[in-house]
């Protein structure tokens, strides 16, 4: 049985900015490979695992892989180096998913799982902030698929079991650009890329953010792009990529 | 007694960011009026406080408020509308921590509780992304006043009980201009806001920034200011001020 924090999540009644672009194809942020997912069978009856389940109320096949709690039953395996993360992918939503940009459904948000499923994010939503919520909100997504608005007419979150990232591009976003950020890149900033990137005749473009914590993308995800950017002499965290691109998004999309 | 969940707490050992100017005064980011204090002592006894805090392991009192958790001790008081987010000041601080800014000790950042506590918070510091390992801290950092690196050499984390506001301005950070971020200040953007402030003679500038889920700065804490700035047509998160104002900071400070 999965006990599910209370959580909020509804339509956004903010009023349109009326100075943002309106946009023919849209732009998209995709989280890949990002170290969201539940705890592995081999890993289930591990006592770490077992113990925070039992801590949440939820068997441990309904928990998602957390290096701060399953550190232990993680350490033997070099595999899960790029795994147990779910903090990345809420912060890095969190980014998103409180800018203007996002709320006035000017910006897509997708999150590619590191081992294959992808959640489709619905317009206009406010988030959960405390992560105990986006914790039950995620576990209610993984147990039902999708989680609809009060009234049951609206999908607001969509899991899709074993859609690749190459399926998601392919199928869901279909972007006419697909630009990665990685210290393996060539060096721009996030001022040329977005600029680059959003003046072109067509707006469909994808920015690709690594959900991970450590590591490059796998070249499955690289073969995807049309663009690789090294944008800090520092290895930026998610988050903080994100929170910067689409801050520049909105300087170009809506006028100040 | 208070279970502290393991947290990961270590002086940086990044490498310094030439391109970065050195600062004679330094800037500084100070969440002010912020939504994290320990559960007040007329609600300890709420069931919701209790059942909380046995989840954690702790007493009632050595846990934070916290809405997402206490809403039913709370709905009934209009006078902590202001209250029980510390997920704000988690969302916050992971935004300025994350940043090469502050990892390059380019800026400095103290937390001002709403119920009078600062917290000056060292140089360098990699700070939890899990927010579970954030309030462990945070909770050890109440108890003991000070967290110690390893050596206990050098104090990373200081709580100043009782110490207002305007006792934090005064006498630790004094700032020539302190600058806060508000619906109801002046139309002005990011941009224009801390070019001026970092272009003047002096570098010495507090950017202050409400770490409250709602409502205004305290007339107490708007009579510090030497300016007063609105920066978005939306009311924005404090999480995603602070994420642009460092960002634009960083422009000035340090050639990209």
């Amino acid at each position: 049985m999965i006990r599910v924090h209370r959580f909020i999540l509804w339509m956004s009644r903010t009023s349109s900015l009326s100075g943002c672009m309106k946009q023919e194809h849209g732009c998209s942020i995709i989280i890949a490979e990002a170290a969201l997912e539940l705890v592995p069978r081999n890993l289930r009856n591990h006592q770490a695992v077992r113990a925070h389940a039992a801590r949440l109320g939820r068997n441990p096949e309904e928990t998602f892989l957390d290096r701060s709690y399953h550190h232990a039953a993680m350490k033997a395996d070099p595999s899960l180096l790029k795994h147990g993360r779910p903090d990345i992918v809420h912060l890095s939503l969190a980014a998103v998913m409180s800018s203007p940009l996002y709320l006035n459904n000017q910006i897509k948000v997708y999150v590619s799982t590191i081992d294959s499923n992808s959640i489709i994010i619905g317009e206009g939503i406010r988030f959960p902030k405390s992560y105990s919520r986006f914790d039950g909100l995620m576990a209610d997504l993984f147990e039902k698929k999708r989680i609809k608005n009060r009234n049951g007419t609206e999908v607001l979150l969509e899991l899709k079991e074993g859609e690749t990232f190459n399926q998601l591009i392919d199928q869901t976003v279909r972007p006419r650009q697909v630009l990665g950020f990685s210290t393996t890149g060539v060096t721009s900033t996030f001022e040329k890329v977005v600029s680059n990137a959003l003046s072109s005749n067509t707006l469909s473009c994808a920015f690709v953010v690594g959900g991970f914590p450590r590591g490059h993308f796998s070249r499955t995800t690289t073969g995807k792009f049309t663009g690789l950017y090294n944008i800090s002499k520092m290895g930026l965290e998610a988050h903080v990529v994100v929170a910067r691109l689409i801050y520049e998004c909105e300087k170009i999309l809506c006028d100040e």
